[in-house]
């Protein structure tokens, strides 16, 4: 069954396809899902890419912890279950903007491999690429931008990660950086280029 | 500081903000909150109203049960708590995708009226409309599509809202559609009326 309006359009039933709305936005949606230790440099080749994507007219949106941490999981603390359930909870906003079309990038540490694996089961074969941040502890140790290592050190946080909480590399990611030897720019230039040839930035 | 790659683009520091991406859509974030009994004619509208959008280049994005309840709120129930925990999150994602610059459309039952004030105090002032699909108990028992309030009646079904859980009619909705009188397709272009000149069709 199908309805008419005034203006002679053919509304059909049912929603409009996500495949519509990738022609519209010309792209398709994926999520790039970013993990690393704290001060890997996540945030900052996030940032980078956005910007790269925008330049290109692609619609990207970064989930981090500035939206996500005071918003959705403001209810959840750091024991396992709760850091099992933020990611999930990630995982599955990250599935709807990919349905939407859009290209979701995740900039969490996200250390446990079932986490992020389970995200990669939720969504469809290709919907979802691991990017490895890579540095070495002693690396982002001596960066601390916010002083977090020296307080996990000091004993004031406690189940940081890489201090006194494992972080667990992915095995098979899609990209891995070396932020050592890796400009932020050169970085995101990476992963755009992936995305390029995976044929993401257009419908 | 800014820094500069080989193409010759400066990527400032920080990330793409809402008015670049309301930029590249043409259009403004918002979302668009329907509430009303079972079988009120909420998901047909937000259908239709996506269709129509979409036909205007605009880029709109339903949230419903379907891609909710199944994934990122599966681990919620129907206890006082749990409902309103759904509805919390349910608003935290609009808000983010209305952050993106995306028309967020949600058609769930949302029955209490403090539910749907907290989603509307946590967005920015003209970030959230409410929609308030309007049928008489009657009507919609009358249609149930889906048996729903047979069940209920025949106590199948606890805590069905409008026979043995309240339905709390919202006071001042930015707009009301009585769906006994007007089609869904007059409803959705009600609501695609009220989008236009509040200006969030264009950026």
């Amino acid at each position: 069954m199908s309805k008419q309006i005034a203006t002679n359009i053919t509304w059909h039933q049912g929603a409009v396809s996500r495949a519509e709305r990738q022609q519209l936005l010309n792209q398709k949606g994926i999520t790039v899902w970013m993990t690393g230790l704290s001060a890997s440099g996540k945030s900052t080749i996030a940032c980078i890419l956005e910007q790269m994507l925008l330049h290109q007219k692609k619609h990207a949106y970064r989930l981090d912890g500035d939206n996500i941490r005071h918003g959705l999981n403001k209810n959840l603390g750091f024991s396992a279950d709760d850091r099992a359930e933020n990611i999930r909870r990630i995982g599955e906003v990250a599935k709807l903007f990919t349905d939407a079309g859009v290209i979701a990038i995740t900039s969490f540490i996200s250390p446990y491999k079932k986490d992020r694996d389970a995200v990669r089961a939720n969504m469809n074969p290709g919907d979802f690429i691991e990017v490895y941040i890579n540095v070495s502890l002693e690396a982002a140790e001596k960066r601390d931008p916010k002083g977090l290592y020296q307080k996990a050190r000091a004993g004031e946080i406690k189940g940081f990660t890489g201090i006194d909480d494992p972080y667990e590399a992915p095995e098979k990611p899609e990209i891995t950086i070396d932020t050592e030897k890796t400009s932020p720019e050169d970085a995101a230039k990476q992963i755009l280029n992936h995305l390029e040839k995976g044929g993401y930035l257009t419908a």
